[in-house]
């Protein structure tokens, strides 16, 4: 199983590929695609879109999973982070990739045992889990693997859970 | 001059296509791109930005114009936003498009000579100026009008600028 996780920002999107089963995660290959923010809107949506495919194009995923974001400081960055996230669900759907969303709240539950869990716990849970000597960085790397985690191991309580059926 | 406007949102995507110079402007076509509320966010913003790709093929426009937007009822519908946003801005960027964004109240002052107008105050003004015997409908066509009027105006207008020094 190969899962990429994103946790899309206009400024810095944070990626991760995490392969194996959800007791044996491993952190195949991580990264940042950073925006310069002084181009033009479109033009930092593209940077987004075209490394966001290539990424997959390397590392062939079998499911992507998206942070689901409802809170901003305030509409303007909200607007930003929409076009940000709609930039990286698209350069997977264009693929033909199915993209899952998670809440914040899910991606915490899931990672630490506790929806409300802070940055720091996050990270720490994704070194231990992963078996890493300390946090991916920048931040964005952690959450993004955060983010593939919660997926992999929600998918695998669904198959066990169709499997008891 | 072939401009496109465009007028963002995730359940319905406003275009029109305005020909000719800002003095005798042509609407030579428009339409509106609806996504299914009931599929997946991902699957709606491929729709979008595969017919934003596929209208300025078929239409070449030499500039494409968007309405840039700064409020929103809450965060949830600015990130919705956004992401429609984002999608057709990538649409356009795809294909080497320069996209130019325009405020709501530039858009308004432009058209109508009143940047606090009426959404009925547009869309009578964009008939009025497009020799129409009503205005393009569903609204978001006669926004996406206005959108690519007002594009046209200022260009027109940096050019005289630029003659006249």
């Amino acid at each position: 199983m190969v899962i990429v996780g994103i946790d899309p920002g206009l400024g810095t999107t944070g990626w991760a590929v995490v392969t194996g089963a959800a007791e044996h995660p491993v952190l195949a290959a991580y990264g940042a695609i950073h925006t310069d923010p002084s181009r033009d809107p479109a033009e930092r949506l593209l940077v987004i879109f075209e490394r966001i495919r290539e990424l997959l194009s390397i590392h062939r995923p079998e499911e992507v999973a998206i942070e689901d974001v409802f809170l901003a400081k305030d509409t303007r960055a909200a607007l930003a982070l929409g076009q940000a996230r709609g930039a990286a669900m698209l350069g997977a759907a264009v693929g033909g990739m199915v993209v899952r969303s998670y809440s914040p709240r899910e991606i915490k539950q899931s990672v630490t045992g506790n929806g409300r869990a802070s940055k720091e716990q996050v990270a720490y849970m994704v070194e231990r889990l992963l078996g890493l000597s300390g946090p991916p960085r920048p931040a964005d790397c952690a959450d993004a693997a955060a983010i593939a985690l919660c997926h992999l191991h929600r998918r695998d309580a669904a198959k066990v859970e169709s499997a008891s059926h």
